[in-house]
């Protein structure tokens, strides 16, 4: 609903095409569909160009179908996160094409586009084997988003040297998330070996006074070296959405 | 240091040229510089591509002049940042071709490239006008690494529409630069707008319940929109750092 | 048990009619009913004009049935919030004509007066779906102290224009509350709207950093717009009987 | 900007009087002014009804000044809360006519509706002797916004007999405004006392474990009794605004 | 092993009726008795003058039972704290005499002494329903422990009156222990109403930003009534050990 | 304003001596006296037998003044706390007779009653040197009070044998006031080795992980010994209120 | 991968006998196993000297199982911590001659060496019986470490004499690690009688504003007594990991 | 005060050389002695083998001289830390061969032993030039405990190359001790490169989400490296007194 489209409708109402009260209702009738306890916002995957994706957390399991039932049929791809196993086997149930993965707790309608077409490079790391989740989280919304995706996984800074010799790989990418829980260092560490942008997760992986992933956000928000953004705890798909964000910018590719 | 100079290196050990000693002596002194209480990391501005940057807080003076003449007797540019305008004034009596920016603590040691041969387009958003001085930070730094800025200030959600009108400048820059103190909401505003990465930065401007910034930060990591990326609170440097690394990669213009 | 009714306990005393220790007992005997585990405060409803509510969280489901039967049995409407769908089936089973509402978790044991007879308009507005339960609670809270409610769910600020196109149904309201987890900037947004009181309601819907609902609440404290009264997280009820409090001084009823 | 003047504007483009860009220039012309540094709202004060603000913590003189004497130049009242008496001496110098409080920190340029045109009657009320600067800024907010205030200082729990015999005074306000330092407990008693609105404002008077007013705050948060809206801490401007709204629509006294 | 005893046994010594190593020995083998995974304090009993008492949180079924074999064989009553029902359940299989209160979580060897025997008057009050497990802790304890307790439940500082008309009461105990969840402000009103000591127990009833008991332990640590300490929270038992050795000192009952 | 008197003046009604307005109005004259700022409570010290004590911080040097006049007016005693240096220096130039204790920050208008008449043993203990000022505001308002004071200082249990053989002293007193910093750990071991009650108070000397007396107030909260209560961080002044309460419990000694 | 074996590989180089290319390759395969999830790495027990642990929690069966399967291939002894007894039970099921602790959750593949070869003494100490699990941990890790290991339990401050007569076996240990819940005051007294290096360990063992083992980890960074280092909550794991690395430096015994 | 020195009492009493109210007096009269304020504890040197120390902070300068004349009068040396140079100069003045650190606010009475005698090897590593100050203290008190000290500054995780070439270093010493501010990650890389005991020390250097050092603490205390101990934020002191109590272990120095 940008400065043309209301160019146009003003030319339609100034040409006695367009009725005046056809011109307010176009001017108020925004592209979202109320389903009475969602309000699906069509425009927004056109607006931010990152898909239809709906949290599924905190939503009931009728909610979840009605509102994908709702997506999918406008023809475009939808991508479930923080679908717990449960909830996906009913889903599947009814949407037999449906994809789910059980690490990731995503479900996804239809197959992603083939790598060929994938545009980018998005390097995932995690620190350790507990953090798979959360990686494999920003993963599949990467791949979803229609990136390409590469991973390093368990390369914590207790084993320097399992990272050190990966310096290639890292500066081959166009932008690195970096999945961390415990203290979060390797955000730090991989930030100030490459010059590319650093998408930092902290997991809530450690125990005591980690709190639950606490120690590993206030440590990636403090770091000694710059260049890094910070997600909240968990957030795998945030770290993805905003990989995509700065993809999309550098190889002008909006789905 | 990488494998291409190790190859090399270890080509001349091979033909006689190199002796190992000299080899091995050559692996070790990698290119930083000690002045006893710091260690001037030359190495990083070529592996980054962010330039020379000192972070003058908990610095004495001395300290940092010494710093500042080491580096800039390399020829190259350097921003001084969170240097308080007692410290700066010193510095500028000895250093009297810097310049220095009473508003955002930086003082930096040659004029920046002309705006003409900057590159990318970043645009920093306040959402009051008292977080000027972090917004400030940023803008300098991001013209001290060679991008183009622009600023829009004391757009706060309070009154949507002196936002709401800026669309078009919103989406003509590369990266935006999101500085809100407060409830910090113009970053979840934003980024419901706008498909460009957004980087947020807390600012501590508030009291009481604010905590020094806690309530902005927590605002901005559990923003309902995606594609934000999250800085220190009141980091106008990291923030544009993160800016310059991701417009670095769309522009193709580093290392 | 106001100066007016101390007066004629006091005239009767110096009439003669009221005898001394009479009169002093009745200066005692407030109107509560002492269960042993509970004392029901009959005069409450009456002093602060809100209705007979029993807060269930934390009873054991005898003391509910208790506390309800003794209530019910004064003829006047009880309404019981927090209670849980197990403990529920049992009340339910005891008082047959109550009815209970899965959502909110709430029960009551007389229908609400018919909406012909409900004075003001109160707004109930979520940012998500998943804030539908807090917002539920505060629907059902409003509609049995007697005032009229409208909704609006799932208008959060990652989709503006959900929001924008509310404009009159928001201004057309005598007091509006907003229900939102996550950042919580829909209070900010409609506060900067509209010249209605909003009365905020944070929820505990997010993860990680959002600490069970402290960002929506640090966030709603730190609003750039006023006008805005903040309840606990989750409380819907707060936010019902203050808004009713408030459209009982706009439209003059009870007491 | 509502239905109304789009449909105005619409009909103006129908008949030919109004061109297409001077109706597409319309549109996007709200009435804000940029000053640079800061974008005055004049719209604000029509849209919520609550006057022309200035919130001058962390904002510079000259600033403070710059706003003061634009806003002043619309010949309507501003009130600038949150200056500090260094500053407002400037301002006085420079704007004699400006009156101003020491104890609320607050300025205005032009003198108050009489009493007699003032609406509605706001009770504030404080725990102790050092809640006065948070509640007087409550005061002024609220004569400065044009209603009737009445005051009832240093009536703490711990002596409960100082604020029992006011019962009259309470039950006769539209709403109360409790301001409260310590454990902030007045709230919850008066609240469980009247049927008003209760608005709490914790103040950071304490010490040790009050942590600044957390804990007069999270008291107040989950205060026993119903009807409290709570705001930031030591925020008297935050409670008149919302207890102003609260009078506008009681007494419909508003745009 | 008091001054005393050591002269005595030094005495011993110098008259050669005790040998230098069973002298030191004695010195050593201080009462306490050690079952590998705990050491039982026998002492600790006769020192501070408060029987013996097991705390079981974290404490394994078998692991209890052993010390409360051990500690009852030594002929006097013992009492288990935070005991779950079903371990309780098997602590009763074993040890058919003993006694167990489902509400309180704590288990005792022997009948408590006749009320006719018991010294003092403790009086425990609760702000609710809910905070009856707390509450009945103290009781227990403090029954235990050979006292006279008396109990005011529900009169939480919303109904004051409740509270008004048992002003007698309070004033005829010796110690009064106020139990309270939520904002905890009875505490504070029963010590601005009263002389006695006054002991505050929080309790974690609440939720939101109650945070389990924290906004009601801050408040009773900021009480702006003196004469208060504070036991942690939910700690029913901690406050009846105090209370016993207020009494103690009061009726010189031990020692 | 207890039964008795309530009975006097209904009996004063029923005989026609009292007029039924005058006994309406003796009902509601409650013994406070409004200075407009402040509601001096003459009563509050008849109530709870404390003594009149004004709280300084936070109040203007001219307040305090008038309060202490006022009080002092009326012949008693008082203690003012929390007053500094600056603000005592003006205080005793205009009650020259009053004396102040500038390591305690507590000023008092006549001297304290002979020891001989003091009731009671309050043994004070600090675990260091820089525990001393709060250590003082103890002493001193116990001596206030009317009780005999008894002191051991920097008893800290990193050198546990200047605590052990003081014992003696220990048993002696009837209540002990445990004043600690740094991690609390006084408080525990004290309340092992004695029966008497404990009353702990945390201060804030320490730093870093300190967190102003937060880690020596939790240390203390969750002591392994029972029998205390603990009081405000650097709270000297509640701690001997309550350490009063009960001394006054113990030897019936009510000023 | 030190100088030493550089320079013998730049030899090789240097006589031709090590073609270029396999040298590179030599440079780059640091002794690391890929497992794709996982990144063993063999190294590392080398490098640090403390064998090699699997951290269990958070990983799934399977992927303990490949790890241990994979490390045990080597011959070397593995120590698995944090596995839960039910996944405990599928490893032994398949790894039949590993030996299982229920109170540590430990795993390990082959037993420990005779006691006769461990080197040095730790001293392990408990101030409860809830603080066992823990305190067995760091037991079962010392012991897998080669070292000898000495047990001290339920040694808590409010009965110090239990401890006091430990002077003896706590001055025959080369380190001593503490292990304690609630305030944690055990390790400021043990740090205060002897001269050996003190490990503290804070325990989750405690309740209301124990807050999960805060108290006593911020109690034991804030003790009075230096010569104290202290690990994360309940790591058992890490605290026998430092002493190891301390006692190898005192004993020179590098397994 | 052992049991051989119990037994040669005892002995002495047996034979009648020493008479019981002697050996009384000798059991109780433990070496400390009390300046009123203070108990200097001189035997808590002799106990834990490290020095006289004298912690400042929160101590009066008069206080500070008292204690430093005693203790220097007894003839052995004196450290006091956190000595603020304006206290230092008043010090200086007194007691001119004392000498002042103002890097590390540190004070000494008497030259430090010859670097020939001083045993062991402490190495001191810093993150940034800002830690110093920190680093600096914990080098005085090393050096006054007697032992041999090496530093390295300026090594953060940022720039590894500075760090990886100083393994040699790192590996020749007995203890390593590093000081670390923003995310603190540095202990983490140096645990996973060597096999020394890590001793770690937070420091309050950062801002925003830093909160005064915690960020630093908690990644400390999580670190994904074992064999690391943590001290207070800040506490250069108590890491030396604990890498002095190693290294006296190693070297079989004191005692």
């Amino acid at each position: 609903m940008n400065e043309e489209s209301i160019r146009e409708l003003l030319a339609g109402v100034q040409s006695g095409v367009t009725p005046v009260e056809e011109a307010l209702s176009a001017l108020k009738k925004l592209p979202y569909e109320d389903l009475g306890f969602a309000r699906l916002d069509h425009h927004r995957a056109l607006r931010t160009g990152q898909g239809e994706v709906v949290f599924c957390q905190g939503k009931q399991t009728e909610q979840i179908l009605a509102i994908l039932e709702h997506l999918g049929a406008h023809g475009v791809n939808v991508l479930a996160t923080r679908l717990l196993p449960e909830k996906a086997e009913t889903v599947l149930a009814r949407l037999p094409r449906a994809q789910y993965d059980s690490l990731a707790h995503c479900l996804w309608l239809r197959p992603f586009p083939e790598s060929a077409r994938s545009s980018g490079r998005i390097l995932v790391m995690t620190a350790g084997t507990a953090d798979l989740p959360v990686a494999q989280e920003a993963v599949i919304t990467a791949r979803f988003m229609g990136h390409g995706v590469q991973t390093l996984f368990d390369v914590g800074v207790a084993g320097l040297h399992r990272l050190l010799d990966q310096q290639k790989l890292m500066e081959s990418s166009d932008v690195i998330i970096v999945v961390a829980g415990m203290e979060g260092a390797l955000a730090s560490v991989v930030a100030g070996l490459v010059a590319q942008p650093v998408i930092a997760v902290p997991t809530s992986v450690g125990y005591g006074a980690h709190f639950q992933g606490l120690a590993a956000l206030l440590s990636m928000l403090n770091s000694c070296a710059s260049g890094i953004g910070v997600v909240n705890i968990d957030n795998g798909f945030g770290a993805a959405s905003l990989a995509s964000a700065i993809v999309r910018r550098i190889h002008g590719a909006q789905r």
